[in-house]
């Protein structure tokens, strides 16, 4: 076997010089019998080895009964043996130092326990061996642009597919031939297009990161159904931010049900769709709603560049030739936060001078004198030049179903040098659409889908920093501290809390001493996770009598239902009145590392599900952004003459609690305060209490 | 002139015989040259009267000077002359006895002040004249089963459309436009399309009411910007729900900035967009919230007939070829709460017995398997007779592009009895798509739409009847109620609410000596909406001294707010306390009419928008349902361990407030209880305020 020079990962993943093929067929029923013809068809240059080891000839070329037997080592090996044989061809692999498979089969990771644990051992040989995988359980993979069609699945072999710069890289397989066909239909080109599999071994945002200084790719479609590998997808998209090469996901899961698929699918242990929104925003990744959106978003994130600070971008123009049609815009947006200004007078005064009536409100109508091209072009140019709008988005009627081409080619015009500029065409026009695609135009189908890219790239933010010191979430055993330890805890990030006195037998001396009346008493104990439902705490104990009575009651209340906790130890506390409650909290997820979250105090903040997220640790100005999030938090602002709250004490404690996230030393998995009661502006918030979860490793 | 026999509004307005174009043109710069040709060139078989007082001949053609000079009475006369000139030519058609006039100009209802004053005075004239009008503001209408098309826009002249079976009715005139171009894109089959413009005279409700019994039309697409003329929405509503011919709605306005768009666009003062929900729902409507929905559920509606009874319809199976698709959609469905089930054990038994493997969990993923016709055929058969679901949704992979017609096939052949199935299209594929819809199958290009349409037919009830007694809202003065009438009133509804005392002096005695301590005293008057907001109101006072000095400021503070309220009265009731509370609230709305409305109490209700609204009255069922709708109200159920509410006390004064639609005599315009006090389960619910306002006409 000749060793051909070194190849890089990129090359021998994308753009092989030669392939093998195991387990290809000549039988037409089986799958396996695809990836020479499709190869042929596609007009693959480089060198292809059929290997089969029962046949002489497959698809009436030679083939070979072994890897080993090969004349050459094959820069990429596609693997579409069955399940059990696959470990021995890794191996194999890694003794004619294969650079990298593709495994086509299932029941790996996404087949229960022993698939899981036949994936391990999978990944721990090509470790061993020095073999890259892609999969297992992926449909393979296509370069376009090097004619590299790399499947033995139909719908991924699209014919003719157009060449392009999107990237478009999915955890579900099936999804792929979606895409392409649906981009095909709209004249979107494609660079390449990968069904990333399990990610056992390259995960979706290492394979993405491969093409990050190749100038044929300038922007990336991700289809998600579970945030795998954080920190890779969170490295790929840093680098695609300084590339200035946008990335959009579509993110399944927003529904237990789904997420409940996600795992039977791919073995994708789904998290919180919020907690997975949250880290996308995170890294700069623009997140969007509709399947639709995906494909439509790219030409317009190119066109919203996020801003450096954080400066908010929510205010859109809209120019219409049909009032319905923009009224359709307006609605879509607002429903997303995203405001439909009106043109200010400056504004109204260029576009009168240019002879263009605008009417009044917040929708510049053209109603028919929209069809002239310098109609159209000027209002553009105004609208494009007005400082009160982030964007401009054009709502395009009849004509562009009827002159498609001298109704797009005002926008064409204004829009070829990069603006911010969005169609949304009304009427069924493909003519129009593809004009406006060919030119680089953002161009939508749906009022929804365009509504949504625009929310998606005026929402994107730069990704935040990798602070330095965050550290992996430890995944050994832990241990809940008890409330006493947990307010030190607390005491250390200089969160504020109310004095305690621990009571541990019968005498509320001590504890009637030194605190005021009226006071809360709670069992303080490490076996209970969640005291008031064992009847562990007693509000509201006026004097000593009443402290006295409230200890037997909990100690009493808690042997009832947990006999075996201790309930020797009660904390006593000051009863203690703010204008309202918070609920801060602190994790490691482990699918996305460190997160912090804020919602309304109470049980109606759950049933809302009301709530801020960001990867921790945040910022002071991110706190206030979480805070002003949560609507239940709204009354502390001083809504409706209400008193208002100290928001910076409470975004103060936010960004205390998410900085445990770049303090290893203090091995906090979980921390929530429920509740932090915030007290009038300028006189602070105060932990009332703490439940802590800490690493014992 | 000959007179012809009388002809009935549905064959002048849809149907005529003949054509008056008043103001028809050869210059074909202008709009009003169109109709003439487009008549000729859709085959229209009536005659055709262009009417121009300059020119001899238009467009070849011979015109006439006037509607006067015409050789017949035309059964339809189209106006297309500027906005100032219209009055006098429907004057003129009174003359003649013709039956009915559409109106092309604006600048009317849809123009200001002076517009509506211009609009009631035609109005007025029309009815004097017996002249029926469609618009003004209206781009006309297209008869597509009888070729007549009569507009002068080119978006409404789409030539070739399909002819078929839906009725489309719509207030934006552009939009018509864009539903015929992508219907016919889709190969959808309209009978007719009119736009109302303005509905000054002929509503939406009663045009689409013409064709009730028309075998012709079995469904009907409405674009709405706000709900007009609703008792004739309504009227057609229930005679379509009769005849089993669906109805589907797009409602703009879910946004403050579209309602604002609606009134300078057309002149309509769109409502709350929640009260419109409920009008709809009320009328047995299927609101859909995507616009691509609205075209594509019609198939879907008429399978789904809404059940006779109040029976919740929420359990969907899936079955699917591509694991990605399927999820999709279990997501889109999530979020609309309409449930995914997996397959029964029996269902699953059955599957099996016809050799086919089904997967566990919710979808029934056949994978590649489901591109065999036998395959999916059985899955189809067997989940169809299944008890557990109220309908299947059958998603197709990427079989659908590259073998369409063998994978429509056994949909088609199980889904042709008309059967309750949809099938979501994953890739692009309008082959299949095409197949489907010429076959009658619901189909769905994007599975946002196809599970918007889903939610809307599953959710869909029969119309609500309209009680007897139910009468039109009061529009003249209304004044307001003091909490004490209030409380009588609520006293007639058999609604509970505190003992009173009211005190008009100094001396509390009589308070003391009837009321139990603590107390709330209250500023009672008619001068004032919220009490609070003056500081009219005192809790929680102790005991006599107590209530002294809280009637003392009261009446300080309400003073120093209000120097001209009257204070001298203070109603003084027993502090209540109880599990938690609820907002309900009655209200004519100008609209839609009666409505009621609950809510969980407090700021926060406001601020989440968390609330239930119906038509008014509501029965004891269906305030049961209102209330399972309010999230805030859950802690009530006993929601995690909490002390269950009388929640049928609730219902029950839901149900008494809602009646004061059918109690004309009690004159109520609008009542609101904030906060009814739900007591534990057996004890109550109680009125602790009342805002009432009655009609004083």
């Amino acid at each position: 076997m000749t060793k051909h020079a070194s190849v890089s990962l990129k090359a021998a993943l994308l753009s092989p010089r030669s392939i093998a093929l195991v387990g290809a067929t000549s039988d037409v029923s089986k799958a396996a019998s695809r990836p020479l013809s499709y190869l042929k068809r596609g007009g693959y240059a480089g060198r292809v080895y059929p290997v089969n080891k029962s046949r002489a000839t497959v698809m009436g070329e030679a083939a070979w009964p072994s890897l080993t037997a090969l004349p050459e080592r094959p820069d990429h090996v596609f693997i579409m043996t069955p399940t059990e044989s696959v470990a021995d061809i890794i191996d194999e692999c890694g003794r004619l130092s294969v650079p990298v498979a593709t495994i086509l089969a299932g029941g790996f990771g996404d087949g229960g326990p022993q698939g899981t644990a036949r994936e391990r051992d999978l990944v721990e040989r090509a470790r061993r061996a020095g073999v890259r995988l892609l999969g297992p359980n992926s449909l393979g993979l296509i370069n376009n642009g090097e004619r590299v069609v790399l499947t033995a699945n139909a719908a991924l072999s699209e014919p003719e597919l157009p060449k392009g710069s999107i990237f478009v890289a999915s955890q579900s397989g099936s999804l792929i031939g979606a895409l392409a066909s649906r981009g095909k239909a709209r004249g979107m080109g494609f660079s390449s297009l990968v069904s990333v599999g399990n990610e056992a071994d390259l995960s979706i945002g290492e394979v993405c990161a491969l093409t990050l200084a190749d100038s044929a790719v300038d922007g990336y479609l991700l289809f998600l159904e579970a945030i795998r590998h954080a920190d890779r997808l969170r490295e790929f998209a840093e680098g695609a931010a300084r590339q200035g090469k946008p990335v959009a996901a579509y993110l399944l899961g927003r529904s237990e049900e789904a997420r409940e698929l996600a795992l039977s699918h791919t073995g994708a242990l789904a998290g919180d769709a919020d907690v997975a929104g949250a880290f996308l925003a995170s890294c700069g990744i623009a997140r969007v709603e509709t399947f639709e959106a995906l494909l439509e978003c790219q030409p317009l994130l190119r066109r919203l560049k996020p801003p450096a600070a954080h400066r908010p971008r929510r205010s859109v123009g809209v120019v219409t030739t049909t009032g319905g049609g923009g009224a359709m815009i307006v609605d879509q947006l607002a429903m997303r936060a995203i405001s439909v200004a009106p043109p200010s007078q400056d504004t109204l005064q260029s576009l009168t001078k240019r002879g263009i009536k605008a009417g009044g409100g917040r929708l510049v109508d053209l109603t028919l004198a929209g069809a002239r091209y310098d109609v159209m072009k000027s209002t553009l140019e105004v609208m494009l030049a007005a400082p009160e709008f982030d964007m401009v988005v054009v709502v395009v009627g009849s004509s562009a179903r009827f002159q498609p081409e001298t109704t797009v080619s005002p926008i064409i015009d204004v829009g070829k040098t990069g603006v911010p500029l969005a169609a949304f065409v009304v009427p069924d026009a493909p003519d129009a659409l593809a004009r406006l695609t060919a030119a680089g135009i953002p161009n939508f189908r749906t009022p929804e889908a365009c509504a949504d890219a625009i929310a998606a790239g005026l929402l994107r933010e730069l990704p935040a920093p990798s602070p330095a010191g965050r550290t992996a979430t430890p995944s050994g055993p832990s241990r809940q501290l008890d409330e006493l330890e947990g307010y030190r805890l607390f005491d250390e990030l200089r969160i504020a809390r109310p004095e305690c006195v621990v009571i541990t037998g019968d005498d509320v001396g001590p504890a009637a001493a030194m605190l005021r009346f009226p006071v809360a008493a709670k069992v303080l104990s490490t076996d209970i996770a969640h005291k008031s439902d064992v009847g562990g705490v007693q509000l509201n104990l006026a004097d000593r009598p009443a402290l006295e009575r409230g200890v037997r009651t909990i100690r009493q209340a808690v042997k009832e239902h947990e006999p075996h906790a201790r309930t020797d130890r009660i904390l006593v506390q000051p009863m203690m009145r703010g204008l309202g409650e918070a609920l801060i909290g602190y994790r490691r997820d482990p699918h996305v590392g460190p997160i912090v979250m804020v919602a309304s105090g109470g049980v109606l903040a759950e049933l809302y599900r009301d709530r801020s997220i960001r990867m921790a640790p945040v910022d002071l100005e991110t706190a206030r952004k979480m805070i002003a999030e949560v609507r239940g938090l709204q009354p502390l602002t001083g809504y409706r003459g209400a008193e208002k709250g100290d928001l910076k004490a409470l975004a103060d404690a936010v960004v205390a609690l998410s900085s445990l996230a770049i303090r290893p030393d203090l091995k906090v998995v979980e921390a929530e305060i429920n509740p932090l009661l915030v007290l009038p502006q300028g006189q602070g918030a105060i932990a009332l209490d703490a439940l802590v979860r800490v690493s014992q490793s």
